[in-house]
């Protein structure tokens, strides 16, 4: 790296820092509460004993119980999705910046929940409680590996029921999340009709075609091929973390647009020595990105990812094999906010769900987010349509 | 498979074959020719001895050897551009569309050679004749390797200026390529300024930018990971055969766009049992892919693989660091006809350059293909730019 381009780095660091610390300031106290179910039961049919996921909330639950509103978190997320933890803590919650007092998502209006999914991806992280296939099988005493039962998003609508159900809330004024997050959403708004009165899709999709299907398995293929894998019972030995982190090296480059990938690496140049001597040289922003993934990897589970995985692939809103049969079924005002540079869940799909329920006669909305991040523009470029979010959210049902 | 999907999939095959048999039929017969090459000296340095590559030609080189086109190949294609190799051979050439009697580069004007690069994936195909890692190594009697001196789009260059020297050919009236032939194509206009007329890039870039070079990497990454790669060493064991397999269903999927790859998988569903009961299931088409690559793969090696990653990630038109001052030197007219569709050389890239050209005072084009092959509309919908072509190599320069 040359001066010029380190001192560029620096720069760009401390301006972020500079950025997450007004943010921070902005912010406000959280923590992780947890919910515990002696059994759960799947939609394939399966029961999972002894389930405990974390969950936060930002605001107050009013006193009829009509100002919830439920946020479901994207692949590599969790349930902080606003505040943070200390009075120092400098990352605050991934949307923190649509999710506050007098935010578009306003806490002093809303009362705001949050929950992990099952299989988590960060199972070791200190951030996120979650049952998965890294977690201790009752039955045996040892971890489930791939006893534990394949997992779909209605499964994590339905964790997410039972936490509602447990605090006595029966309608949601808005459903609302990001990519992972956004096929929560539409299904909530499919699987429960009665109890959703908005239902906000960011960077989202209705259903997993043949196209995402496979390219999610790019994901999956590093950590099914690692030898450490071993099918999955690596407990007692060493983690697959080689190939661990060759997916999150292809899921952070895949949800990423190549403005903002060549924004973040200006020195790169394709004629560096090392990698021209040998073909086992890598160029510095391959080391770059999978530093990076390989940093993430070791608060994280590699069963975890291929259930989420899986979890994404089985993806058809209402889950019964005819999607304009389920979008008809949604009673919620929704909204569609993709992201126009989105290379890994096109707008064109979430067009396609939005003029279905047109179609069907339902109040729909859909606007793009711009931005160079493609995908992350669902997550870093979110609050430039604050303000139709929260015209949305006030709009009566 | 349903009946009805199975009908539409055997129509569809039967389309194929029709159109495949009249290509054929209004094709012309051609035969692989070898250059020899005592040795070679690689623009890194190192000395390659006894280099054979296969080259092909179509048309007659007319007297003041002034009519020669020279067509360079894409990353898993080779020389056979046009023709076929026997009258019942149902496989033409991948360009027969725009090559031959009468067509957009017309036979009956021009000579047109097409080479096979240095380390050619398809190293067991009987239509390749190339030298690379997996060649034997005259000083050891045994496969080179990793010994094999890693190379570069100007390397291709200068064997095919190779060729040319032997036939006594020092004007080029075109060089065109697709993609990775695209390299190759800027870099001629590049390298050797006054001997090209006419540059014509199809689906290409003037250089690998972080983005394109990390994306290349995921291509190299699954053949690096396979025990049975041992550092390139496999030659007297068993082959990479799962990394390669991986690497090829990664690179034929990113080649298209989601509107072919769901078109040719109509009875796709989410909501198949096999991977909902097991993570190790697979869904259909990730089997389809898969299986279409492992049966690629038996032709082809998985150094060679590497090697051309390798040389696509270290290009950048002119090799010596300024872009700018590269195509500066260019004396050519050229033609870009990226795709619009290509997902994975943004057409944004091919404007890139053919402004530069422009701004630089250069002659310069630029239209885009359309359709629903994504990146591979440069080979499958080229004809569709025929004319502009056609106009494009009658320009007097």
């Amino acid at each position: 790296m040359n001066q010029l381009s380190f001192i560029k780095k620096i720069s760009v660091l401390i301006l972020c820092q500079l950025l997450f610390c007004q943010l921070a300031q902005a912010s406000f106290l959280v923590e992780k509460q947890t919910l515990e179910l002696e059994s759960f039961n799947t939609t394939n049919g399966k029961t999972i004993p002894q389930v405990t996921l974390g969950w936060e909330s930002y605001g107050e639950l009013n006193a009829d119980k009509s100002n919830a509103i439920l946020i479901t978190h994207y692949f590599t997320g969790n349930s902080h999705a606003a505040g943070k933890y200390t009075e120092d803590d400098v990352n605050p919650g991934y949307w923190d910046a649509i999710i506050g007092p007098g935010k578009a998502i306003d806490t002093n209006r809303y009362f705001v929940l949050s929950m992990d999914t099952l299989a988590n991806v960060s199972a070791y992280s200190e951030q996120v409680v979650t049952t998965g296939p890294a977690s201790i099988n009752p039955a045996t005493g040892k971890p489930w590996g791939l006893d534990f039962p394949v997992v779909t998003i209605r499964d994590f609508v339905n964790t997410q029921k039972a936490l509602l159900d447990s605090l006595g809330i029966t309608k949601l004024h808005a459903v609302i999340g990001p990519s992972m997050g956004s096929m929560q959403a539409i299904e909530w708004a499919v699987a429960y009709p009665d109890m959703v009165e908005r239902m906000v899709s960011v960077i989202g999709v209705a259903q997993s075609d043949a196209w995402l299907v496979t390219g999610l398995q790019k994901w999956a293929n590093p950590i099914l091929s690692d030898p450490n894998w071993q099918n999955g019972d690596y407990y007692s030995s060493s983690a697959p973390l080689e190939g661990l982190t060759q997916s999150l090296a292809i899921i952070t480059q895949e949800a990423m647009h190549p403005r903002i990938f060549n924004q973040l690496n200006p020195e790169h140049s394709a004629l560096e020595q090392p990698p021209a001597l040998d073909i086992r040289n890598n160029f510095k922003v391959v080391d770059w990105l999978y530093q990076a993934a390989s940093k993430r990897a070791t608060s994280m589970d590699a069963n975890h990812i291929l259930y989420l995985v899986r979890a994404c692939q089985l993806f058809m809103a209402g889950h019964d094999g005819n999607l304009e049969k389920a979008l008809n079924k949604v009673q919620a005002k929704s909204l569609f906010l993709p992201a126009r540079g989105d290379l890994l869940l096109f707008p064109d799909m979430a067009k396609q769900a939005h003029k279905m329920l047109q179609s069907a006669g339902k109040s729909s909305q859909y606007t793009e987010i711009t931005g160079d991040w493609g995908h992350l523009d669902g997550i870093y470029n979110v609050q430039q349509q604050a303000d139709t979010l929260k015209q949305f959210l006030e709009q009566k049902v």
